[in-house]
């Protein structure tokens, strides 16, 4: 069900779509690190950055505009741009010959494109879609840690409460929150412009479109997502999603509820064992905190414990934490990526 | 069920043990800006504390070593000291004649202390108790709110995801989270001692003591004293705290489930006429947020809404938050005391 990632060996034509973006730095800085086997790179971002410079490993690589005759030949595209630049330039990236993987939300409902963490649906990859969507940052985590269980005790109803990093908001939220530390040592006002609001010494619920029904974007998106990755469109999803001041990892309480009675050192084993999952055993020190996580790969998970709450002993309680930037957007896209093109 | 305050009159002598903390230090403000009708006040502390000067409203006292002398004719006392202090202490308040409200966790689960939240059950003061502990400030922000959700809907269980913030560790907590923002901003290295990690850009599981069940101690106390107060001894719970970069107000994702249907607009009326509970209607403005219940007497709750995750519509979500040196701890302590000379 878990599919192992084959190394990846022709070389590809490499388009990275929002390449200047919080998540298009990583989505270089990954690819460079993974060895990914890039045989020209094109990064590309709307007309405003073109011309801005790039490390990409020791190189530096010129952000060129996003414009119909840079698709020509690309084999495989990362869009980490917003979902309009998305609707508008997948289609013709796919038509262009590209395997696309987007990170945004343009395609995460449509039932023709598949949704994946390839630790958890990968199998979805082997018919090798030409589309593929890199689901919600918060939506991986959880399932990187639900996954695991429900394959052993049968999950049917979780509830998560998210601590996001600011990074979800892009670079301009980061470097935000590092201004407001630096207004605040100099006793300056602080200044709130991204999220209307500081960031510094506050949390507050996500930032995300309010919705009708009282819930923000992000919870229907960690809810809907969660459903469909797990392939359980009926699981019943508490979700409370806020911003903490924090930069790129993101912490989430989950409190998952199964069919069977559940085992404490049956769960930490089997989360223990589950790839791109790391166990921190806070009985041996100090639980997973969001600076442990930050530029790790792994999605850390502690405090796995018994669940009081839940009836009949069905309950498990767990502390996950991750970078939003790496396995929360970046580096799923590319395990996505290798797959496809393996 | 919820007593109107009546106004205090008779001059007290009052007592405040632990005078120079986080919490004693708000508990004389309030003592203030409440008009408490203080006839003489002890600020008593450790012997390291003696001496040192506090601001009374536009007076300074001060600080006097607790001592056996300091006990004769305290007709009040607020302890905020730690668990072993208030053992040693409160019984001797008490033997001298004073209403003692302790504000540690001592005395919370003993059967004959009422563990008491004015609002919620403060029925229980109508006896005139001579100890009344004061309960743990996540509980007590959890309470306010979903109690008059319990009356109007019945809960049958609670889901509770803290945000807590660092004042709960003591004004040492505070003051290293305010001297880790100087020593980034200085490109210094960032120096924790009193949580053993940084809490400048950091999220992690509550530092109180990890219990053999995996749970931590803020958890348990808010499972227990959540029954107790509520007077629901089997209600289900299910809690995760964590602590935040926050200086001193609590947020709490609650997610609640109740025997009867919900109906949103009667559950946000029904909180905004609860007493000490203001609801901040997100889709009139932004949602509550630490920021905004600093300094604030009133637990804030915003995005009341149905919870998609509990079966038949019985669930509901809300954000809670609230300064956990005012109604999480000093204010309620002197609501208590409040209630009890008057």
């Amino acid at each position: 069900m878990i599919p192992a990632i084959a190394p990846v060996t022709r070389p590809q034509v490499t388009a990275v779509i929002g390449a200047t973006g919080a998540v298009g730095r990583e989505v270089l800085k990954q690819l460079h690190e993974r060895n990914f086997p890039v045989k020209e790179l094109r990064a590309l971002a709307s007309h405003r950055s073109a011309g801005e410079m790039l490390p990409f490993g020791s190189h530096q690589v010129a952000v060129r505009e996003l414009a119909e005759s840079e698709l020509a030949g690309v084999d495989v595209a990362i869009l980490a741009a917003d979902a309009s630049t998305s609707k508008a330039w997948a289609p013709r990236l796919v038509a262009a010959g590209a395997f696309v993987v987007d990170n945004s939300s343009a395609f995460r409902t449509d039932p023709n494109v598949p949704l994946v963490v390839p630790e958890v649906n990968g199998h979805l990859l082997k018919s090798r879609p030409t589309l593929v969507a890199n689901p919600n940052c918060t939506t991986i985590l959880s399932v990187m840690a639900a996954a695991p269980l429900h394959a052993v005790f049968t999950l049917i109803r979780m509830t998560a409460c998210s601590y996001q990093a600011v990074s979800g908001a892009g670079l301009p939220a980061m470097q935000e929150l590092e201004n407001q530390v630096r207004q605040w040592s100099r006793n300056e006002p602080v200044q709130a412009s991204v999220f209307k609001r500081p960031s510094l010494f506050n949390v507050f619920p996500h930032d995300s479109a309010l919705l009708p029904d009282g819930s923000v974007e992000e919870e229907t998106k960690l809810i809907r997502e969660s459903q469909r990755i797990l392939g359980l469109p009926k699981l019943r999803v508490s979700a409370t999603c806020a911003r903490v001041p924090v930069r790129r990892s993101h912490a989430i309480a989950l409190h998952l509820e199964f069919a069977k009675p559940v085992d404490v050192e049956v769960a930490r084993q089997t989360l223990d064992r589950a790839p791109g999952v790391r166990v921190i055993d806070e009985r041996q020190g100090s639980p997973a905190d969001s600076l442990m996580a930050a530029e790790q790969d792994d999605v850390l998970v502690s405090r796995v414990r018994f669940d009081p709450g839940v009836p009949d002993g069905h309950g498990l309680a767990l502390w996950v934490v991750g970078d939003q930037l790496l396995k929360g957007a970046a580096l799923n896209a590319i395990q996505i990526a290798e797959c496809l093109v393996s």
